[in-house]
């Protein structure tokens, strides 16, 4: 359906054009596909508009959108697990409740450093039809052409501009501003993955290079291997741009989207519910000839509550994971003599984030165990700082609690459906599970360089609260996964326990793993796990393959510790 | 007058000390002087005390007081001509009403990066008796042992810890933290200010070097002239750090302080009123054997109004200007159908400064001549973002308004008095007086490496907003000034205006210039004037010098155009 709208006289005296049923159309705004023009202040009058005329629907139409970050509104975020900053943001939708956006096919370009989309106490919001690519993408790719020793020789495209200043390396964008790199990484193009068994290289961001010829160089990296024919990718410095945040939302709804690019994760929500998203496809732009989509995780879940589910997804050749959901520990610093307790952010890129709430439920929890001791309600708050914040409980402090603990949200946790996606190609892992409500993961085909699920959790060094109490694996395919560096089994349950204080210690609980294909080049272990309490394993299928050239020789399919309650059928 | 406190007691039941008259000793919060322990959680807490018992004054005591951002609290900040950020500060005044700090003889040292003082929205407060220092500097120095074609080989001290990395030089901080430079200037280690004619070199971050020995380094700068003995100062990348803040404030006094550090200016005033500085010293640490005293201006105050004073201070060796009193323009970049218009802050610096508010009063001005054609009231305020304003005038747009003009303040401007005060060993320029008040510089001794005073202003680079109306200069002793490279005379009358339009522009007013004394070592001007409706120069004394080679032996000593009502007597 094409809304007739009369768009040059609205254009021109403000008067938006609204439809019967709240509809309003982006080129009543003077936004037009195809112009090159920056449709951002088009955008935010239309919002507004939205906003005044309690809208239902702001429709796009098929073709071009650009969007640069200058006449973008304006908002310190702290985005866990992202970068905290000054953002300039395109689609504003803070304290929205109720609004849908269809793109009606419409290709969104985004230049230079802007978010594009923000939901920030926004309620029942959908957003649908559209894809989101960038210009100039905020990683690097180039071609192996040599390797020496310390050597990589390589040669750049123009879609990623670089020059050569005081023997380094500097990406530039579209502007002749600098696109920093901290790492680079070997993918193999024709398959389209990381290469085999290829690790990060952590660079910083001065990298030594010479100049061999127009669009030619050599870069120096210590104890450099790769091959010839390759892609190196300069994976983004920062994660300053997620595709979509979200925050202290609920009822979020993204469906058939396409994530070409992005400086950040595809979708990070966090201290919200209810999130859907279905026929989200994470992939680089169809011609683009990029081997790299999105520069973070494609998707992660902090905090979050109610409903998470993810349908007929495809996650791919993403710089990290697909999926984390997971709570947050901070870790207890100080017994105040006033019997407040002060705890601290440790992650840099958990700081800002706001947990704490007067009522809340909180448990304390031992670090080195990871075992809750003690559940709790939080009576005050004071925020200190971004980092610190102090905070008294309605009971007397435990006697066991001592500084080093840790305190996390004490529920609710979300339940997680994850069905019927595709994960392949991306560094790394797949699916991080850490949630203690019911999770099901049935009906996805996993590729995964790394773990395609990994439980994990920590109060020691990634500071993330996990461990599930109702996680069933069912009908999955997992074909060839684990060709990389990023995890030692297929499934993979693990936390950062002591190793003393592993057994029967149970941080995850109630796994039932079942009916999937486990498609395998090597004979590393299907499922590797410790203090796990109730672990099932049943009528799942084995397939041998050939796609890589077979590794550890002598491990088992199933490697389980320090767990109680475990049935391994023969499968 | 030292007072009893029950200091431990205090600490352990946060019963604030307060003594009868409202005074709070920081000693009942647990900081001791010497102890090397973080007093900021001590300060914070007597802060709170302060504000909770609507005290009076909060003392000190003699001693070295120790500060970390750790603690600190946390404000995003945008600081007019310093850099923006999210801001970790110790002494956080805001929205204070009459509270003097007497340090009594107290050190401050601060580490890392961290804000001793923030006035916002303050009213009422006095700050005494105190000098504030860092462990780590912000900039380095190095001293220059040879010079070669484009190298300078450099001898470093521990106060000033670097490492190479990636074939560069790196500076490092108290815990290995980049302490980032992007400039080089050479240093007189001997006459303690900048070398004869010394310039800056615009290195960025990235300076080649290679070690030479312990200490020793050799880096790679173009062109680089230098003399072996003096010393080389790596110039601080960022303002993030200026000792005290002070917006949106009025009646400010800072008295007997003295700042030998910090990362940014020393004093920096937007938005406020009635500011005395009195016996305010910026100077090198006594004993700590560096050429710097902080990184940029010692003082500098935009868009502020009442009263600026400032007597019996010492301005010296910091990395910029002694003063710099001005407004900001804002360029006008649209004309919105609806009769808005919108303004953009084009200087990076500039951004989030809110300077345009409903029912004030501002000039429209034409970029190139820099006149004011009209003055008009703002009705309605938008901001977009930190870059772009929306705004509304009560009138209709003047005719000749067009795209590319300026939009300031028209006022209220600051009187201001500088008076007894000493200003040399800096780099750049002495007073930067751009305040349409009456202006009285009297009894100073001037001995700056460029102009003595500037009188500026322009709508097309730094936009900022001058052009003085009652100026007068008196008594002061110019020694040896215009020794660098940072101006061509002693007082200096400029303006970015385009050439065209300088003839009979009065953009700067009455200026009288007299019984003051002038020691020149060369024959460079002693007036340089254009653009200048009224300007007496009588009285004066003219001395000459050896202490530097002469210099440009044609030029004469006033060199005054496109002026009327010009009165110069033989002096």
């Amino acid at each position: 359906m094409h809304l007739k709208t009369c768009s040059l006289l609205a254009a021109l005296c403000l008067v938006p054009a609204i439809h019967a049923q709240g509809v309003i159309d982006i080129s009543a705004f003077g936004a037009k596909p195809g112009s090159g023009a920056d449709a951002t202040p088009a955008v935010r009058a239309a919002l507004d508009a939205c906003r005044k005329t309690k809208a239902a629907k702001l429709v796009f139409s098929e073709g071009q959108y650009d969007f640069w970050p200058t006449h973008a509104s304006e908002k310190y975020l702290f985005v866990s697990n992202n970068d905290e900053g000054l953002k300039r943001i395109v689609f504003d939708l803070s304290g929205f409740n109720g609004l849908e956006i269809d793109g009606r096919g419409a290709r969104f370009v985004f230049h230079r450093g802007v978010n594009p989309f923000l939901l920030d106490h926004s309620r029942n919001i959908t957003i649908r039809n559209l894809s989101i690519d960038w210009k100039r993408t905020f990683h690097s790719e180039a071609k192996i052409v040599a390797v020496g020793k310390d050597t990589a020789d390589l040669s750049i495209t123009d879609a990623f501009p670089f020059k050569l200043e005081n023997g380094l390396l500097v990406f530039t964008g579209e502007d002749k501003e600098v696109v920093p790199f901290q790492n680079v990484l070997e993918f193999d193009p024709v398959k389209r993955e990381t290469a085999y068994m290829a690790r990060d290289y952590w660079t910083g961001q001065n990298l030594p290079a010479t100049a061999l010829g127009p669009g030619q160089v050599r870069v120096r990296i210590s104890k450099f291997e790769g091959t010839p024919g390759n892609t190196l990718v300069f994976g983004a410095a920062y994660r300053n741009f997620p595709a979509f945040t979200v925050t202290d939302s609920e009822n979020f709804k993204l469906l058939s989207v396409s994530i070409y690019h992005c400086g950040a994760m595809g979708v990070i929500a966090q201290r919200s519910r209810d999130i859907d998203l279905d026929h989200v496809r994470v992939t680089p732009a169809p011609g683009s000839g990029r081997v790299v989509s999105i520069t973070a995780d494609a998707t992660h879940f902090v905090n979050c509550s109610g409903r998470i589910v993810m349908t007929n997804c495809l996650f791919e050749n993403q710089k990290d994971d697909a999926t984390n959901i997971h709570g947050i520990y901070a870790q207890i610093t100080a017994k105040l003599p006033d019997g407040e307790l002060e705890a601290k952010l440790v992650h840099p890129q958990q700081r800002g984030f706001d947990f704490l709430v007067a009522g809340m439920k909180v448990e304390l929890v031992h670090g080195p165990s990871m075992i809750t001791y003690s559940e709790a309600v939080v009576q005050t708050v004071d925020r200190r700082n971004s980092e610190y914040t102090r905070f008294r409980l309605t009971t007397p402090l435990p006697a066991e609690l001592k500084v080093g603990d840790a305190v996390a949200a004490a529920g609710p946790y979300p339940d997680v459906v994850i069905r019927n996606c595709t994960i392949r190609g991306n560094r790394a892992r797949g699916l991080l599970l850490g949630s203690r409500g019911k999770i099901l993961i049935e009906d996805n085909t996993f590729h995964t360089a790394g773990a395609a699920i990994l439980l994990e959790g920590d109060a020691r060094y990634w500071f993330e609260q996990a461990g599930v109490r109702d996680l069933v694996i069912r009908r999955n395919r997992f074909e060839d996964c684990n060709y990389g560096v990023w995890g030692k089994a297929v499934i993979e349950v693990a936390a950062g326990i002591d190793p003393k204080e592993r057994a029967h210690n149970g941080y995850n609980r109630n796994i039932v793993v079942e009916e999937n294909l486990f498609r395998q080049f090597d004979t590393n272990p299907i499922v590797s796990a410790y203090s796990v309490d109730g672990l099932k394993v049943r009528k799942n299928r084995l397939e041998k393959s050939t796609a890589y050239p077979a590794r550890n020789p002598g491990s088992k399919p199933f490697e389980i510790t320090d767990s109680v309650h475990v049935e391994i059928e023969d499968q």
